[in-house]
């Protein structure tokens, strides 16, 4: 069966796969220098903010990608005082670390202003933190800004951004991530979101090898479902500075207060269990 | 951007959502007594099976159903040796329930004989059980099947079946699982397909209820990636007819030399960890 227009629809050559959305009506379209933005109303999942085409974030399922991408890292740290989002113009990632009373100071490093005035004008419910005063927007380029990093500063680096292709590439090489550790104190890691477990796990395995080849201790790959996203199951790849700095900040009260849907301590730890397939092309 | 019909596209209008995967060709479809029956060749994710337009089991990603919806409940269960799959006709169950020796006999009822016999010649590594001589296939009504099943006779049930519209109805209804209970030992239970923990939580929510309506004692929900069904998340339900009947066999070489895909220990137990939004629901 053929879908019409009626649907946003994202189809993967590369995997085979396509995922679509009943639509609803297009909201706002703009290419910005960086990338092209539409804004969707959709029939069942709110509103829906592609870049390029791809499916980027949803009213409904965002609240997996960001408590992922933020709190599993966060509790995986031993005192992450001073955070950088690279990437996550859409400000939930932002939102969801600044849950953390432990958080002292989290900068958002956007290229696209333009993905972050969009959030806050259709997804106000992730700008909330946005003023909170620990928090910095700055829009500029992630991979310069990393460069210029002050050595040593930076506990939690958390890599919120679009794909390997196109600007995002960069985010995923060696030189970045030499940026990164060059930047991160000694027990700092980094968190950056990492694709699918079933479609592109080739990528995540060079991606824990560049990482561990450009001088990262450890790296630890999580899952989390993620229905917007290519097969709808998605992972985060955490790389350590230091061997033996992974934590586990588990405490009961501390994890209740962050007033998750999805994320608490039992999904933590089940999220670092690897399907026997995954372990293996990892090891 | 619309699909055309190079793809093979599962829109579901009640959530609003579709899935598709890049065709290859139609290699079968046939219209049987119960269901119409179509086989692909798909480009990347082998062969997929699918029911009344609905993707059903595709070569590359049904482990992670077949797996969860066997090795879950069986390593749940004290001392599973009478097993009956209801559905399941494509044999993949019935392949890893068989995987257990402890498993002395295995019980396939499926409606749709056709089902069964397209499976062996598209998807024949489903199959490889099918002549083990603790297996029988059989081929009629489940909800029949169950009514005559004698009391007390079976360890555990496993309800692989097609989703709760059409000819699977009856299976997600208060009579079949009274009749469930009457055919269980004491200490047996009963797992079942239960949809997407985002898009169906409504109905996962009911189908517990029922369960305990009807008298089970317990009722556990487990999670998994299925990218083939819609919004890629789906889940199990076990319902127990004994309280504290729940056990986890989970001894290293055991689980070892089911020799799965997916399913391991530490799976095993990340599957029961639920989204603070799923355990509020289900309270």
């Amino acid at each position: 069966m053929a879908l019409d227009s009626s649907w946003f629809t994202e189809p993967v050559e590369a995997t085979g796969t396509a995922f679509s959305l009943k639509l609803g009506e297009k909201l706002h379209e703009e290419q910005t220098p960086y990338q092209k933005i539409e804004i969707f109303r959709t029939e069942t999942f709110g509103y829906l903010m592609s870049i390029d085409g791809c499916t980027m974030v949803s009213t409904r399922d965002n609240f997996l990608y960001h408590e992922m991408m933020s709190h599993v890292a966060l509790n995986s740290h031993p005192d992450p005082q001073n955070v950088v989002v690279v990437g996550g113009g859409d400000c939930g990632t932002l939102r969801e670390v600044l849950k953390h009373p432990e958080v002292r100071k989290a900068t958002q490093v956007e290229i696209d202003e333009r993905v972050t005035r969009l959030a806050e004008q259709y997804f106000p419910e992730l700008c909330t933190a946005n003023n909170d005063p620990r928090a910095t927007l700055f829009f500029g380029d992630g991979i310069q800004w990393m460069k210029d990093a002050a050595p040593g500063s930076i506990d939690l680096i958390i890599i919120d951004s679009t794909d390997p292709v196109g600007p995002a590439e960069g985010l995923f090489g060696k030189k970045f991530y030499l940026d990164c550790l060059k930047a991160l104190k000694p027990n700092g890691m980094l968190v950056q979101q990492s694709e699918s477990p079933l479609l592109h796990l080739p990528l995540i395995s060079e991606m824990h090898q560049t990482m561990r080849v450009a001088g990262f201790a450890q790296t630890h790959l999580f899952t989390f479902p993620q229905p917007l996203y290519p097969s709808g199951w998605w992972s985060g790849s955490i790389a350590c500075k230091s061997a033996g700095a992974l934590a586990e900040r588990l405490d009961a009260s501390a994890v209740q207060a962050l007033d998750a849907q999805y994320y608490n301590a039992a999904i933590h730890r089940g999220a670092f269990a690897l399907p026997n397939y995954v372990a293996k092309a990892l090891a």
